[in-house]
């Protein structure tokens, strides 16, 4: 490992050479424009710091009182020592964190020190906002674990009662903590940049602050990918060979299995969430700073954060209405349709979000000089972008959810033709979806486009590109609600175990004791039953925020390389048709490394199920009666260490070819980033819902059907396993992977021109291709090893 | 059925309410610059008209050599039956061509005549081409087909005698003898439109007859790649359920897969390298119409044509060259590496077509007028083709191959994770391979790119865009034993089942039969054994094939669409830079269509599939001894009817959608054909591979591990079923449904444009976002019905 990095960093020097310049100034906030609310612009969103402030305390009120729910203390001790493991691996990935901080670190120091001599102490402030960020993608990710891993046993217990409604609230509680939580930190800290740190480097910190988040949230994303379903694949396929039953806790693998369900479903998106929402308001700040006039800068920008603001209020507004409804219908029955009150949050929240853009946008610059109806023009843009936040769900709800008839196709194609069929039907199902989303997607990046028809170049060059980052933003205007139903999956499939693990129903005693403490009779089949379901729906979540988070990823992507696009314009070198053959050639590249990532992340899991299988076969000890820890701890480690190898590559991997293709040609390396978006986004929906349909297919055949230990059950399991790296390793990862890419191509880039420019002038050699193949070498070395130095060694 | 071609043939009506032109006036050939020759181009084609008819008899004389070969009349029925069947399938598929091309040859009719004023004469000569193309498409096909129904019982006889090189020379001679014939047909069609057609019909007729070969490749590539799957997966799954042999007679799954190997992996692969050959020229021939000064267009073409010419015996060549040095190597060893004689063959064309095509360019156009060294320029590019086409089937092998390290990764990794590693492991060869093919066919493009900067543009606008056409060109240069290489699969694999079905073995007296009658001793059960692992080399190279195939399409993409975007810069409508909104849009439609065909081809087998492995296990009798003639028909009959279905849902969709967007947007309708290109490729070799690993992975198993019947045998043949769809019915009817997109979109983008032109001009409303509009829905709801049309019903 620590070879690879001093590889990594050597490499790096000669890329170092250059001076050039990072220009992004932040206008001054304090214009006249919105005196008709008695304040201007900075004063206006430092009040803006004292609410979200409010929201914050709501974040952590709900934390609160999950805290202080019941459960039994042996669901209690289970969830401690999940919780326990959890810290263990996000010790370790701490650790990777700072060596891949280290390198990055060194880059950004070089960039604007050596070369862009900017001044040592704002040098060091840039710096301190990368680690900012790093530690704030870090950060929400312990909070989420720690929420979660109280949530687990809380909701499996509240299953015990007969009355079902608390099994789906108490999950979504949990969720809107983190989701609440998320936003509000992101915004404060990005407040403190546009408010706090002097305009001439305020967009260096933007700049820093986004890398850092988007280099945390990648390796999160990654590792955890791999960790969970290491985990996940080598306790199910013990299933089917020891016929066992879901989370039997002989199984030494299904506490690594708990763990990977936090490790990888509850860090990814939660960092995830956090880095895609500070990165898209980067992308817009830095798009309004650099193709508009002077006299809109301030005023668009206070509109832009006053939105996100009003936005974690409409979150927080829908979730009490939604949970004042639900409660009146659900609360005293005895059973229904888990997905109902989730499906009808995302509705109300959608719906109000966009009352309130349209409102907000009338209040704040109804009356902004610039082209009649600016405000509602802006406003329709972004509900667009809304607008796909509530639609998408319910596509991928057509081709995942237990009910839809894609997931019952799965089912009867598995019976007669086995787990060939299932797996080809998983994939259909994959397939067909990533046509409708993209078609929504295009459908609706479509309207935005022609609404930036209308006028809106008066005030700013590239309207387009503008619309798209706005439809990226609105797409995340709900954002504590997307990232809350997210986070339900996790906390649902945990609960799962926790009840199994815990082993409640053979204790002595227990229901008497259970309705002497807590006051009611427990019923363990009915709560088995809810529990399994509720799995279900989280699955069906679970697959409806992925495609939402990717989505903004290539939304916003020509948004985020506006900077490069602009640069090239400036001098001169733009050609970006698809005449030129290096866009052509970009086209290529991109779909190559998406490719790749997908195999090589699959490879991970591969290897890694491959060992823990394995050992799980040599160890498990059906005579006894409950986990052997250190079975467990040693699958964990095995997770463990085929997730940190398998980073490595990918990040050595990702890091060259992202300098060379920058060293080869800049429109080239522009066609390559949106490529990698587009291709990305394709490939993440189809991965993402054909696993989800495998793993509810597998769900309807346990819950449904109740054919467990059947070969039709033996088929979905394998379609499930399948599933697994698809939904939660490689297409989880493609979002933060195409943002770092094109947040450190952004430094890449600039370098790269500059030097070329500067050898012509000069009349000297210009060495930037040479260094391109330098890196091509070093990025191909990994991409081979990321297979032939990770296979099954006997 | 018939309803539906109502329907289409109705919708299309609207649209052809505009007149437009289509402009190609091909150049008078007789210029003088060939008089160093002592004739003109136009005499010198002609004579190469005679030395083609030498090709062709080539061809034939080695299918009369075939038939004369010897083989136990056991086999002559078995391969009777399969040819029989065959006939039936190509009658059906010939109605459906016929069907098809009404629908299509209105539309070229109301586009020539109705709307471009065309005489009837000459329009009724493109219609006439266009049915020749489609007639040489299925005439190729049929060729194929006849011959190998005769090579497989020869083969298979063969293989009884101890020396096996015979069943590796016999395979190869017919995909000799199919690869000559194909191309020499392709070229002298195209010789008399280019020499005996007048110039100003002449481009018409050419884009006529390309669309009608891409009309019959993609119905063929569709309808057989469904049939063949349906009939693989079913007799397959079968082996597990009843734990019987491959190929065993009682199962009637058997003769349907047999004649699927023949109208899948055999008509497809030649209607598919008919249509490739031809539409790849007529690009070219409309790049150089187009784009270059009149004083070189005779000239290039003529050197292009004669390049052609000479390549067919560049390849018969260096087959009789490869087949001197294999017979002297092999002839009387007792075991050999099946696959060395074909890698020897691809190597040594590649390398004899290249030192031929700068000679012949050097003697053709070494004194062209026309800057320095334009010979030798023009001949490395189209080298870079050549050696592509050799290089690609090496990377193939590195994860296809029964010794590669990749299927060796499948056959470590299913021991202990069975089908779920099996899959997982089969998909990380599929996503490496198409990095690393990407990257070389990258690569490749990027050096044709580089020379082309080397002052082509003196002669011609847009040299990167012919330096594209020439790779493709290139590629193509070892047509004919590419062609030969793909069509030894089918062959080899029949073969196989041949040897079963014949059940020769139980014969009475049957060795000394054939001692008296054949003059040698048969050896049973090492013949078993020889074409077994045929069958896996056949396997790897039906694999190489693939994508040189689909790379054609990539590659000539942007030269095929180029007559669309001359007509945009000449109307001043060019705007296809990435930061104009619809190029972005257009990309996302293209992965969009790209995933939907995956997921509805992939539907129809999975149906289908279905049916006959229920009809299979209700049916099969075990206690017999043979094949029940009925039975196999009706699993014949099942594959028939589910590949139609599937195909008309898809031409639907491509029909549709292709008429909806190019009237949205020309630029856009450019992008989504430039996307559904790469993505395709991308998709294609991802999934050719993934199967040709499993494929071989399962070989692997039964042949060199000899552990049929095994749970580990049981897991890599979900893999293969799994596999049987992805290599042999999606990835490959990719590059036919890309080319008909791109050759239909012509038609379609020029009467949009036209028609919004004149409205604008005529200040009248312009209807063509409404038409595009209305073709969208019918696309949709095509789509909707390839999935929700092609469901099991129970």
């Amino acid at each position: 490992m620590k070879k690879l990095s001093i590889i990594l960093a050597s490499t790096l020097l000669p890329v170092l050479t250059m001076a050039s310049e990072a220009d992004l100034p932040i206008p001054d906030l304090s214009n006249s424009y919105f005196q008709k609310f008695g304040m201007n612009g900075h004063t206006l969103l430092a009040w803006g710091i004292f609410i979200i402030a409010l929201g914050m305390g709501f974040g952590l009120w709900q934390f609160m009182r999950i805290k202080k729910l019941p459960a039994h203390k042996s669901m209690l001790a289970v969830s401690e020592v999940i919780y326990q493991t959890c810290k263990t691996y996000l010790y370790q990935q701490g650790k990777f964190l700072v060596i891949l901080f280290a390198i990055i670190g060194a880059a950004i120091f070089y960039y604007f020190f050596g070369l862009n001599h900017m001044e040592f102490s704002k040098v060091m402030l840039v710096l301190l906002w990368s680690i900012l960020g790093i530690l704030g993608s870090y950060g929400v990710a312990w909070f989420g674990i720690r929420i979660n891993t109280l949530a687990n046993s809380r909701t499996s217990f509240a299953a015990l009662k007969s009355k079902p409604w608390n099994v789906v609230s108490i999950p979504l509680q949990a969720g809107m903590s983190v989701g609440v939580l998320l936003i509000t930190v992101e915004l404060i800290m990005m407040l403190i940049i546009l408010l706090f740190v002097p305009g001439e480097s305020a967009g260096a910190c933007f700049v820093g602050f986004a890398i850092g988040e988007s280099l945390g949230a990648s390796a999160l994303r990654i590792a955890g990918g791999i960790f969970t379903k290491i985990a996940d694949i080598g306790s199910d396929l013990m299933k089917i060979v020891f016929a066992i039953g879901e989370d039997d806790p002989r199984n030494p693998g299904v506490i690594a299995d708990c763990v990977g369900d936090n490790a990888g479903d509850s860090v990814g998106p939660t960092a995830d969430g956090f880095e895609t929402y500070g990165v898209t308001g980067v992308a817009l700040i830095s798009f309004i700073v650099l193709a508009m006039g002077i006299d809109f800068q301030s005023t668009l920008i206070v509109w832009i954060f006053a939105m996100r603001i009003l936005m974690v209020f409409t979150s927080i507004f829908s979730y009490q209405v939604n949970q004042a409804f639900s409660v009146s219908r659900y609360e005293n029955k005895n059973d229904f349709d888990f997905e109902a009150p989730l499906t009808s949050l995302v509705w109300i929240t959608s719906i109000v979000s966009i009352i309130v853009t349209y409102i907000v946008s009338y209040l704040l610059i109804g009356d902004l000089n610039a082209g009649s109806g600016l405000w509602w023009k802006l406003a329709t843009i972004i509900s667009f972008g809304t607008l796909a936040a509530a639609i998408i769900p319910e596509f991928t709800k057509a081709f995942t959810s237990s009910k839809s008839r894609h997931v019952n196709e799965i089912v009867t194609a598995s019976r007669e033709g086995g787990a060939s069929l299932t797996i080809l039907s998983g994939m259909v199902a994959g397939n067909f979806s990533a046509f409708w989303k993209g078609m929504v997607i295009m459908g609706l990046m479509a309207g935005a486009f022609a609404i930036s028809n209308m006028g809106l170049d008066q005030i700013m060059n590239y309207p387009a590109i503008f619309s798209f980052g706005l439809v990226a933003f609105g797409f995340l205007g709900m954002g504590p609600v997307t990232i809350a139903v997210d986070s339900y999956g996790p906390v649902t499939d945990n609960a799962q175990s926790v009840f199994e693990l815990s082993q409640i129903e053979k204790i002595q005693g227990i229901s008497s004791e259970i309705k002497s403490d807590f006051g009611f009779e427990p019923d363990f089949s009915r709560g088995k039953h809810y529990l399994e379901a509720n799995d279900s729906a989280g699955n069906t979540f679970k697959a409806t925020a992925k495609p939402v988070l990717i989505g903004t990823a290539v939304i916003g992507a020509t948004t985020m390389i506006f900077a490069i696009i602009l640069l090239l314009d400036q001098l001169g070198l733009l050609k970006l048709s698809l005449t030129d053959a290096p866009v052509i050639l970009g086209f290529i590249a991109g779909g190559a490394v998406v490719f790749w990532f997908s195999g090589a992340s699959i490879q991970a899991v591969t290897t890694g199920a491959y060992r823990a299988v394995e050992f799980i076969k040599r160890n498990i000890k059906l005579d006894k009666d409950e986990a052997d820890i250190e079975d467990s701890k040693a699958v964990v480690k095995i997770c463990t260490q085929y997730a940190q190898s398998g980073m490595w590559n990918i990040f050595g991997v990702i890091f060259s070819l992202t300098l060379a293709f920058a060293f080869f040609d800049p429109n080239f390396f522009v066609a390559y980033l949106i490529s990698i978006a587009v291709f990305g986004l394709f490939q993440a929906m189809y991965m993402a819902n054909a696993g989800g349909s495998w793993d509810n297919a597998k769900k309807v055949v346990e819950v449904d059907l109740k054919e467990k230990g059947t070969p039709l059950h033996e088929a979905t399991v394998v379609g499930d396993t399948v599933g697994d790296p698809y939904k939660d390793t490689s297409s989880v990862a493609l979002n933060p992977i195409i943002k770092f890419s094109t947040l450190f191509g952004l430094l890449a880039v600039e370098i790269a021109v500059k030097m070329s420019q500067q050898a012509k002038t000069a009349g000297a050699t210009d060495w930037s291709p040479l260094i391109g193949f330098i890196f091509l070498v070093i990025g191909l070395f990994f991409v081979y090893r990321s297979f032939y130095g990770m296979r099954i060694k006997k």
